[in-house]
């Protein structure tokens, strides 16, 4: 493994998982692994779980961690090529990626969509330029489009709590007032397709996905069809897809209660978090037994092991 | 020991003061004790002294640490339960402390008082939370009424600088122009009374601390007499408790001068710091010799790590 | 080596500058130096490359590192003595940098020019405080009126692209819209001044220099004539020191263009970074195999890590 980009870095998800399962159960065991190695975490956007769990990681494994807040600690980053840069960004990501390839054995990027212009967040600029220009190997933290490593912690958490050989999970959009990206269900939605349960997406008329990610992932507009005999809801809110970035409603129906959860096969509750309660969902559903948002966040912690184990690995 | 929230916590304060001055003599004595462990230190406000000592006692001890700034490097936090979550704070401290209990072995958390509502300010709804839902011992960087590792900095350097077994210690009012909380002083307040020294709390009418915190102390309003013969004066600004948050006065008349501190038996001058020098005190008594604010400050990492260091023996 | 101030703190570049390439070769060879050691990184401004850089030198010296952003972490500090605080710092730098010194082994600062009051900038107030009250070995991580780890680390870039005994080295002005410091131009025009080097300056008329930094360097107001037969291009931009802190021109025809390096010896171009693209130098130049300035932003680990080891022997 080279770059953890997207679901299309990993060759063998099940592995990845299991990968990540023994971290969990022996923490320090490759912790020779990060000797003399330093990873910088790059936030162009605020964190807490994705900023604290992936330095655990990367000191679990040895290494030393390097955070820095991008235009507030350094300078803005101009993105685009060809510009004259006489605005507000200092500096073009083409030295600063470079820069910290020089200073840094792992470049892990968090940069969420600015949801104005659909092509150009799909276009994942940051990645690519990270990709590019940095001579290291770059960990995603939150892109414009995905969320691999809450993706893998998923992974793990629904084989930890799946009861049944091919659990149904069911993503569905919960309510929010603000617009936010589409990167987290995108990706659930990209390794959910390539694991072995049946995938349900559930959301109003309007909040499609980009087919892209999608994939053969069963599209149902009932949420209480949906969530029948569902074994996990993944709760989240994304704006549109296709009226870009627009918050087309706030139907409070979709609001996870118990009522809807009691549709489920005694289903668990899982969320990317945050969350705000009693507006996506109700404190009944959070404080309940089935929710395992915990766990679920805990095990950011060997999602992100797993991959800078690996990454670890090829660096030789 | 688990928390250390306030002085309630601790059972034997010799033993820690003491405990404090072996790891001034020799500050890597129990660094295997930190090994794989890591503190993560939330700021909702700001902070040197706390934040810089904290780490460098951690780092004596062998941990790791994880600094952030809440509402600033990650999300705005929601403290009241069972609201509905349309506001600026995009997560609860429900999962937020749960889920950093996952990634951190202790937490260290810093929130000061809002001095707009005092029954809030006082029921330390912060703390409280953390202590609740983390699920890992909580340590207070400075809460709304307390700041303990202060106090046993305090303590430790009153030990240090103590020429008669029963010294006479002195809390003194000083002005300043914003409204400040009443932590510091509580917190002293709450410690002496549980030291071998005479304490006396001065301040201008209208000033008094809560009865809970001031305890036994002798209260006097007359600056000048609370100073005769004093062994320690050790200056603050609080806002009224009573007319809760405000400023009552600024009476230059209180600021400690050399000719105050004339009065005293050649007494110390101690200091939490910031202070706003010509302001509170004179530079003139700053820059003397009795002045001990610097080793005072200089106490507060092995203060840090005689906490740490018992709390780290109890994770086992 | 105490104090990293300036080039007046150095008794032998040479032996500096193979000290950094000694590093370079064996990043490790030293980290038993830095052992229970911390460096404490103080940031008055924004910082990309030093505060990396500075950072992994640290920890391949196997030091523990701290950063602060004063004023956002901690609190505002008041540089003047005598005053009465009654403004918005909070904090006198005595205090805090006496405080700090406790807390760390060694202090690393940043603090730009204001570029108000010349008078002031270089009277290197922030420097010369720290010098006097922190009471541990003081690094400047650019000040107002220098930047000695860059100008060495520039010495070593040199060093290593050089193809000749003596090479020509030209520090040229380029245009930019907002008012720069000077401190990256003196700083070179110090370190250049004591290398065997044939060391020109180019800028407008009105950019001079001081003459405190320029010294024996030859000055031509025509860059085309400056470049002929360069071996080295150092661009830079830098406000007016007579008309202190004004911009007096943007003329872009001092921009660095593929034509203006063919006028030198197939020299190779060098800037600090961060550039302004198509502002300062065209993308033409940066993107070229002329231009080194990653190399020579590499090299600022090299830089910093011989001056930490220098005074990490120091400190014994």
């Amino acid at each position: 493994m080279q770059h953890f980009i997207s679901v299309h870095d990993v060759t063998d998800i099940d592995a990845l998982v299991q990968e990540g399962l023994r971290h969990k159960q022996s923490p320090f065991a490759f912790e020779h692994l990060g000797k003399h190695k330093t990873i910088g975490l790059l936030f162009f956007n605020q964190s807490l779980r994705t900023r604290l769990s992936t330095q655990r990681a990367a000191q679990n494994l040895g290494m030393n961690t390097m955070a820095l807040n991008v235009g507030q600690d350094s300078w803005g980053l101009e993105l685009e090529e060809g510009v004259v840069m006489d605005g507000n960004n200092a500096e073009h990501v083409k030295e600063a990626a470079a820069v910290m390839g020089k200073y840094c054995d792992i470049l892990a990027v968090r940069a969420f969509a600015g949801l104005q212009d659909r092509e150009k967040d799909y276009a994942e600029t940051v990645m690519t330029q990270f990709k590019k220009y940095a001579g290291v190997p770059i960990v995603n933290l939150e892109s414009a489009t995905r969320h691999p490593l809450q993706s893998l912690a998923d992974c793990i958490t629904i084989e930890e709590y799946k009861t049944t050989a091919r659990p149904k999970v069911v993503l569905t959009w919960a309510p929010h007032f603000k617009a936010l990206p589409q990167a987290v269900a995108n990706s659930f939605c990209e390794w959910m397709n390539r694991r072995d349960v049946e995938f349900v997406v559930t959301h109003p008329e309007g909040y499609e996905l980009s087919p892209d990610y999608v994939g053969n992932a069963k599209v149902i507009y009932n949420q209480d069809e949906a969530f029948a005999g569902a074994d996990f809801i993944y709760a989240k809110n994304w704006s549109s897809y296709q009226n870009y970035g627009q918050v087309l409603t706030r139907d409070a129906s979709w609001m996870i209660t118990k009522q809807k959860m009691e549709l489920t096969n005694n289903g668990k509750f899982m969320h990317c978090l945050p969350v705000r309660r009693n507006m996506k969902v109700t404190d009944e559903v959070l404080d309940s037994e089935q929710s395992i948002v915990i766990e679920q966040a805990g095990n950011r912690v060997w999602s992100a092991q797993a991959v800078l184990k690996r990454i670890l690995e090829g660096l030789g």
